[in-house]
Formats: structure tokens, sequence, C-alpha cells
């Protein structure tokens, strides 16, 4: 089947804009007449039906929407981000993309900035767990016209969607498997808890271990940032205890892969001494030469994607009253060398 | 010494953008009463010197700035981002990004895009090595206002400021470095050499070969996408040869990755049967746990920090005519296990 020619084809085909290809559609007086014209003319040339999308399109907008992520170099971000341009670019849409680098201050920045240059939406994760206590958030949901989607480090706030992955069945999963593994006194490089996701995947570890008859050990959990090198200082933390632990979970693939580092250093062998699970399925756990990392999926694509049709609903909303919705994806356990003791029936 | 309050500081203590800040210094009529007097009284506590920014300050401004990459999720292109956010951020600047997926038609998009939505200047690294042929290319250059930067993946154009390394320093260096290895049979993983930094890489090599008694094999040259899957074919390629090489050097780190995969799946040995160099030092190729990958380094941070200072340079030149710079960085080969059968004198 031909594809339908949309408002990007032919924008793409005139070296415009989709905006622009849209407003000369619209008859918007911006345009000028040549402009128009080859823009219609091209349109008919195409077999652009114009209806289905005129529908649709509300006046004034851009055409941009701006994603907001703490940090653009990790695969799981920018799997997000790939997702979501797949979605909104053959929607006409260009997807505007903003770091803050993890710093609360920079995220207010971001969002004024954005909403300065007239975005038709905002997708973020947030940086800052105490996001709703600032002016510059409130001043964003209250304008209606903006819709904001949240994915992964979310807040609940009232009236912005959201789309996460089931981060409590996540870190259940991963300290299950080790358990099922032998293993009985079980570390948990966590994360700053105020964020739901991490504060989720530790009550899943946690939980998982009540289940299943082990004690909850306090000075077993580490509060470790999303580094290499911070990882490798919890593991020597843990390594220096009387008791060391015989696993690790860790909330961050980037803090297991320092574990693991650190672990093989001091001469340890692992699954054998000490089982690792780290969490997000980065590329690097599986090209690992010798001990391929074990990891939990968050299928960070498909959320970007979700993300991105929650978006277009709400775009598409023409109701005074905001819907909002809170979708959670499944994420899956990948079993691993540094994690596989013993084959599980 | 203390720092000096910059506009960025008011805003961010106010939770408004550097723009609004700006504005409001500068009495922009646009401004509330309120929210000017505000900003001057905030400025005042805060000892903010207005004078020396001022001068600098044209109207109308912003002050964001738009960064165009290939792609988003390599160490590469994440670390030139955030070099360039490091210069520009603490001059009131947000940067916003755009990634093309390597698609050509999405790259115009970009541009107009960003200069629909009034960004001071663009710094980017092409995708497409014919962009000047292109309407929406022209008009950007033409375009006095808007300062565009080329880092990495530039086109030599007139009134276009680059920022780029010597690749060909960098081929000739990484395959001086397997001839010095005692490798008589070098293979090269070449990318589109429509592009400059690609046909310097390859440059690089061939001159190395010549100038060290090694005839050039054109067989031994295989272009290759920047990926893990491209290189495993390539390698294969390769290995299937009659005569296979005993040496790689790879444009890309990620396609040597795959090459490295490749040939060890094969059964043969790294750097004993065939020694490999990469291209970027992305860190996987120091994290491998048997064979840590030789790479050259094109130190990103500082690519991106130049390209920013070149931009704030543009932006406060208030001549009528541009000046543009072409500035060429040293890149550095980094010698790992992967290459290295005899340590060098």
């Amino acid at each position: 089947m031909k594809k339908k020619t949309t408002i990007y084809d032919i924008a793409a085909k005139l070296g415009l804009t989709a905006a622009t290809v849209s407003r000369a559609l619209n008859d918007n007086p911006k345009i000028s007449k040549n402009t128009r014209q080859l823009v219609l003319d091209t349109a008919m040339e195409m077999n652009y039906e114009q209806n289905k999308v005129a529908l649709a399109l509300k006046s004034g907008k851009s055409y941009n929407v701006g994603v907001i992520v703490p940090r653009i170099d990790s695969n799981f971000f920018s799997s997000v981000i790939r997702g979501i341009e797949e979605e909104l670019h053959p929607k006409g849409y260009h997807v505007i993309i903003c770091q803050t680098n993890n710093q609360e201050n920079i995220e207010i920045e971001k969002i004024n900035s954005l909403l300065n240059v007239q975005v038709d939406g905002i997708l973020m994760s947030i940086s800052n767990a105490n996001l709703e206590d600032n002016m510059g958030f409130n001043k964003l949901i209250r304008s209606k016209r903006t819709p904001l989607i949240f994915f992964d480090r979310k807040k609940d706030l009232k009236g912005v969607s959201s789309v996460t992955i089931d981060d409590f069945k996540g870190g259940y999963d991963a300290t299950k498997h080790l358990i099922d593994q032998g293993c009985k006194r079980i570390a948990h490089l966590s994360n700053d808890r105020q964020f739901e996701i991490f504060n989720n995947r530790f009550l899943g570890y946690k939980q998982a271990l009540l289940d299943n008859g082990i004690e909850f050990d306090e000075s077993l959990v580490i509060e470790t940032m999303s580094k290499v090198v911070e990882g490798r200082k919890s593991a020597r933390a843990l390594l220096d205890m009387d008791r060391p632990p015989d696993a690790i979970f860790s909330s961050s693939d980037f803090a297991a892969l320092g574990a693991l580092q650190e672990i093989k250093e001091s001469g340890l062998e692992i699954p054998e001494d000490i089982c690792i699970v780290g969490f997000s399925n980065e590329p690097f756990t599986k090209f690992m030469e010798l001990t391929t990392i074990s990891s939990v999926d968050q299928f960070p694509m498909e959320m970007g994607k979700v993300a991105a049709q929650v978006f277009l609903e709400e775009v598409s909303n023409t109701q005074d009253t905001k819907i909002s919705k809170n979708i959670v994806l499944t994420p899956e356990l990948i079993v691993r060398k540094s994690s596989l003791k013993h084959k599980e029936r």
C-alpha cells in the first residue's frame, strides 16, 4: 500500500517547515501568496488529502515539541527520544531536545525556554524530585495549551499524564532472581529515592526479600549515583564490610559496571562469589567480553512512542477539561552471566 | 575569588529565563513594569555589573542556541554538546538539541525549525555531504543575523566557521602505529568519504602506507557505517579474502567493536593475528574486559567549547563583514591492547 502524503512530505520536497506548509494550507495571512500557491500545487501533485489532517489542526501550532531529559548520553534516554521522534516525525512535528545534566535550577530554565519558543507540548523526565514547588513548573501546568507528559522520572501531579515502567516489578524480579540463585545477602545500590522510580525499585527489592524470608538489612542499601566511578566506590564499601554481600542489585547499569570492575580487581569471581544485576539494559551490558551483565529492560523505544501518543491525544483534545493518563509498561529481566550461577527452571 | 553574577544567576533566582532578565535590564517594553523592577532590584542585590555584559547585548536576542547532530547516542556528540553547554550556559544561553538520525531531508527541516524559533545561532555537524545544494541551507547562510558554526562533520562554505580535529593526522598516526607493530597488510573501514572527516582519515591512512613503503591496496578499504553490526559484516568480508589483513584501522569505534567480535568468534586472536585501532575513544573502548580497543581521541568536550567560543565571537560581532575561522584541533592516538603486539620505543 502506498503511504499517505503528509504535510511533512510536502515540506521536505519544498525545503519548507511543516509549520509553513500547514499555515499555507490553512490560508494563514503570514504566508506569502507565492508560497501558498507553491504549497497548494505541490500538495495536489502529491495527492495530499488535506481534510483529514486539517481537522486535527489548530491554528497557531508551532509543530515543535520539547523533550527534557537529565542527560542525553545514556542509551535509555536517547532511545526514548528516538521512540518519540519515530512517532511524531511522520505527523510533522519536530523534536527539540534539552538536557539538564541533573541540575534542578537548569530544569526550570529549560521549561521556560521551551515555553518561550512556543512548543506545542513538553515531554520530560524530571531531574528535580521537588519540582512542583517551583513557580516555573506551576506556570507550565496552568497553561492549558501546552500539554505536559512525564516519562520515567515522574511526579504525581494533577492533570499531568505519565508513562513509566513498573519499577517495583523490575526491582522485585531482579531480587527474586538473585534469591533463586541461592544468594542470601543481597545488597542494593539505590539512587536518590525522592524519585519515584528509584524508590519503587527499592521497594520491589525489599518486598522480594520479605516474601522469601530474608531479613531486610538497611546497611546493605547504598545510595549511589548512576556513574561507573560511583558504583566502584559503593562496591568498595560493601567489600570492606565484616560480612560482605553475595549479590548486588543495582538500580543503574553504570553503577553495576563500576561494581563489577571493583569486585574483579579485588580478586573475587562473578557470579561465583558475588552476583550482579543492573537496570536499564544499556548496550554495554551485553557487549562485555567475559561477564555480560544481567539487567532489566525498560523498553525505552516503546516508552517514547507511548509518551508521544499521549501527547498527540492531548494536543488534539478540544475539550476544556484535561484528561490525564498514567500508563505503566512492564519491564523484563534479562539474565546474563553476571548473575547466573545455576540455570533456572 | 567570588564568581561574577550573570544574568543567568538572576534568572535562576527569579525563575525567569535569561532572555526575560536581559530584556528587563534593557528596558524592553515587552516586560511588565513589575517584572522589570523585580529584576532590577535582584540584580542590585546580587551585585550584578550590567555594563560589561550590556555592551555585548543586542536587542532581540532569544538566548537560545541550536545544536544539530547526526545522533545523540554516541559519546562523541554528547560530549561535544556538553562542552558547548558548559561554555554557553554561564553566558545565559540555552542549548536546544536536534538530531537528524543521519537523514538528509530531516537536516533541512531541523535548520528551518530552529530558525523559526529564532535561535541566536546554530552549531552543527552535518548529516548531508551535499548540504550546500539545498535551499534551506543557503537561506541560513544568507541570513547574516544567525551565525552558523560547523564542528566535526563540516563542509567548506564561504562565511561559515568550523572546528574540527586534524583527521588526516588521526588516520596517519593510527596507521603508522600499526606499521610500527609489524603489520604489513592493513585494512581500513572507511565511511562515506563525501564527508571531509572520513576522507581525511582515509587520506592519512593512505599516506602513512606510502611513506612506509607499503603498497596501497584498494580492496582492503571497505565503506562501513558507524555501527557494530556493520563492522562485523566488513570484518567477515575481510576474513573471507584469499589473503586476509593483519590489521584493521576503523574510522569508527562502533565498527571496530563489531570487527573485534567477528574476528574473535572466528577463532583468531587480537592483537596476535589481527590488530585493531578505532576512532573516537568512545568509553566502551576502554571498558572492554579483555581487549581494550586502541582509538584516536578527538577531545570532543574541547571541540564543543571552542565551537561555542566561535559562536560567542560571531554573535557579538557588530561589523557587517562576517569573519570566519577554521580551527583545527590535534587528535591523540591512545594505544591499548587491541593493537599492542610489541611495546613501542
